[in-house]
């Protein structure tokens, strides 16, 4: 591609992303007449508002991932048709919200057609994804394709070969057709970059579409895809899902490759980030593990786990009065008032229907967040520095903000402290273990954050989402509400848990921020229990709705 | 107990040895006009033939555990006799070749007649090993006994509680009356330290053992148990299992628990120590290991993995002609003529019931030992001085000559150096699976060392066992046969591979050093293969012996 010696990162910047709009093919433009104002917030209803689709494609572009698979198997839909839709949908996305990296339509319809003569010939779907387009966050190599993480050094660096995953998806019969934008270092709350700038919350543009999977959360959340692919090491799938109103699991490591993914932190595996599924439905979710798990990938990557989807795991927990744990608060910061809210509500439900809900306290969490903190920064920042250094682009403000006193010129740990932290991970797991089986509980419902989706430009001051990563347990977000001009205000007998308690609840300040933001909880279980989560999170979509459109 | 600020390391360490002494019981002490001259190699028949048994307890003691547990729930054997016919002949063991720590001959009776007792009037056993005594390797904490490792400082600290695979033993049935000695730091393939001295190889007493489970190893190959735990980072497991003439089972992480266990690196997570069986034969690993998954240690230990035993695995390794790979050498160093002997011993037995074998030969492993030392040293040596500078106590000279260049004056890597070797060792797993994919084996035939146990005192010069703990690959060892004066020598022939080829052949010399030796070679699989390793040792005992005795 460019030549970085011979131009400023700026101009390599800006020819990537004309790169990228140029494969948005003329008649998907926006015309000039049709676009929104800057300052309309949300964007979620222009497709059906602006003539700009046909029935036909709004139809399709509604649909579930599992609703689609069915009705391209039974050939009501041809993957082609489906996969122009969404095609379609993701251009006008792209030109209103900013989440996408790279496009490969034409490689997709080729794609597409080509799984459509194989079932008019032989009758039979290659896999149980047969013909579903499908998005993945930007770091998931595909061949020719670049995975820049939003480096200006890394453009023009096409990945040699498929991840490990896309081979299995393509295997279950998959179309792939775009990449999403992820923020600089990858590891912000808030997806923006010096290469494809900022993308923003379909809902309400003024909001952050959360991080690092933000480009898939937003994608997404404007439907202009019915199943996409995030990672999360601390709380990447989740906080975009949640701020999207979406479903998104987190799996345990070892369920969903990871191999050949472009990545942060090289080579840290003291926590590992883990791949998984963000999607309209938790069928959906559900449709990706089975499809993925059912693939073997054990066989050609050594940290898959030979762990086949058990369905019996899936009837067990559908079959069984269940025992929910729920907290508001991990001893330090309460969850703010539409959190509650929707606490309340989900523990309401699930106790008419006859599940036992009781308080289970986090307390663990804290530590969780310093221990995991300390494993992440324990380069001192130089593999931020050296995808930096390597084009002269400037770090963005945000990463400054929150990565800034952990940047090179920190007191770098020793091998020896690492090792003393991961043994007080170990210690914490074990407190964990004992805490949970006391209880008796099946799983913990409570949110990854305690406040809704923020305005854009913001720091993260507390999560709830370290310690699913740190214990790598299995953890997933369902959405419950959105947030309420009445109901969502603070009571006015709150008294605060702590400092940290105090300076959440005065940022948050009122409702009237975050208009239309939407509020999911998560439901955490132990190490490895996809199944159950799954089953939970359908039963929870049985209980709360039956859509979230 | 003693107070080191009081007493010198030595009176220490002779203390605990006299605490440990006296807790043989004065019946089982040997009279000196029995104890076979210091220059008697092979204490192995001493049992059957000093007339210090009875024919009852030269029964019960050559026994496999599978037909002990039979023969305990059958009521034809009381747990209670024979846990004391394991304990008078694990007495005899320490006073010949030295290989216990800890012993809680007591509690073990009151165990085993709390036991029989259940049984008797019941008639159900409490799980799969219900009055079978186990032997465990020194690290396994066992609430009031030390766990040493064979260091001064920790003498006199007894562990709180039980390690999870303890606890996980007994609820199956089992009766622990026994520690077994490691080398100091347990990086050693040669069993000794300051506290308990130096534990030799019944088979032949000038020869190592092996380690770090050479206690254990010495112990079962002496048959003073019936089933014993050891633990393996580099081939702790393998060697002593391969060097006394026992099968061995190093599972992948996850199957069997390792937490609360006494470790040296502590919090060092790069590379993972997994516990496994040592025994007599595949069926007594079988019964371990479906016993101790069977126990479902997920529910209170993090990092065991929710993999059920499974029996379908067994059966249908069982039903089918397989691919086996063997190796000769690994590029760099070709094996001594007794495993080549083996090798090609088990070669000729599998073709002729229908088996595929092919040459596979593991160029990977070279790779393998320079990471996995790189990430064992990656504290330079500091964990190691802790333990050590801890009491006066010196390194021992084995410990100085292996590891030496790596004690703290040495420089230390950075995390970020250590995150680079952990990519590498992601990228070489990556070429052993396609690598092993290609070639299309099930498992890998060859041995963990190139040569037979070592005369005391000597340095490893080259392993074959670091690449198993390093991509955390399922491996077993089992018996083949015995060095052999004639047929072991050097061909004529012979051309080294490489300097450190000659290295190893020049250190061999010849068979006569190695009078007696077992030879054994290791089945490697893919990770988390337990079930179809053990249905392939069971093939391998019904291929080449009924009984290694």
């Amino acid at each position: 591609m460019m030549n970085t010696a011979e131009s400023s990162w700026e101009s390599v910047a800006a020819a990537k992303r004309l790169e990228r709009d140029e494969k948005i093919p003329p008649a998907w433009r926006i015309p000039n007449e049709l676009l929104p104002a800057k300052d309309v917030k949300s964007v979620v209803r222009w497709p059906a508002e602006s003539g700009f689709f046909t029935e036909h494609e709004l139809m399709i572009t509604s649909m579930t991932a599992t609703a689609l698979v069915e009705d391209i198997a039974s050939r009501k839909l041809t993957s082609l048709e489906v996969t122009e839709a969404f095609c379609k949908r993701t251009s006008v996305a792209q030109q209103l919200i900013n989440c996408v990296t790279e496009i490969c339509f034409e490689d997709a319809y080729a794609r597409a057609k080509h799984l459509d003569s194989i079932l008019a010939e032989t009758g039979k779907t290659i896999g149980p994804l047969h013909g579903l387009p499908i998005s993945l966050k930007d770091q998931f190599d595909i061949r020719g394709l670049d995975s820049t993480l939003g480096y200006v050094s890394s453009i023009g660096r096409p990945a040699a070969r498929n991840a490990t995953l896309v081979e299995l998806l393509l295997a279950a019969g998959a179309v792939i057709y775009v990449k999403t934008n992820v923020p600089q270092t990858l590891m912000l709350g808030e997806t923006v970059n010096n290469v494809f700038g900022r993308t923003v919350n379909p809902i309400n543009r003024n909001l952050t579409a959360g991080g690092s999977s933000g480009g898939e959360g937003a994608l997404l959340g404007f439907w202009g895809s019915p199943l996409g692919v995030g990672t999360d090491i601390a709380g990447s799938i989740r906080h975009p899902s949640n701020f999207n109103g979406l479903w998104g699991l987190r799996p345990s490591n070892g369920r969903v490759s990871y191999q050949y993914v472009t990545n942060t932190f090289v080579g840290q595996e003291a926590i590992r980030s883990s791949a998984g599924p963000m999607g309209h439905s938790p069928a959906d979710l559900h449709l990706f593990m089975e499809a993925v798990v059912g693939q073997e990938g054990w066989k050609v990557d050594p940290l898959v786990l030979p762990i086949p989807w058990r369905t019996a795991e899936v009837e067990a927990v559908r079959k069984r009065k269940l025992v929910f744990g729920y907290a508001t608060h991990d001893t330090l910061v309460s969850v703010t008032p539409p959190y509650r809210r929707a606490i309340l509500l989900v523990k309401e439900k699930l106790e008419k229907l006859g599940h036992t809900v009781v308080e289970f306290i986090p307390k663990e969490m804290v530590r969780a967040e310093e221990l995991a903190i300390k494993l992440f920064s324990a380069d001192g920042g130089l593999d931020f520095a050296t995808s930096i250094e390597a084009s002269d682009e400037p770090y963005i403000p945000e990463v400054l903000a929150d990565w800034g006193p952990l940047l090179p010129k920190a007191q770098r740990p020793t091998v020896s402290d690492i090792w003393k932290v991961q043994k007080e991970r170990e210690e914490l797991g074990a407190q964990w273990y004992e805490h949970w089986n006391q209880a008796g509980i099946d799983v913990l419902i409570m949110p990854c954050v305690a406040y809704p989706a923020k305005p854009h430009g913001g720091s993260d001051t507390h999560l709830y989402s370290w310690l699913a990563p740190l214990l790598d347990l299995t953890v997933a977000t369902f959405p419950v509400t959105v947030v309420h001009g009445e109901l969502d205000v603070y009571p006015s007998d709150y008294t605060a848990l702590s400092e940290k308690d105090k300076v959440v609840m005065d940022w948050y300040q009122s409702p009237s921020r975050f208009e239309d933001a939407p509020i999911g909880l998560t439901v955490t279980a132990r190490r490895l229990e996809e199944e159950k989560v799954v089953a939970i999170l359908e039963l929870l979509e049985d209980v709360l709705h039956t859509s979230i459109q």
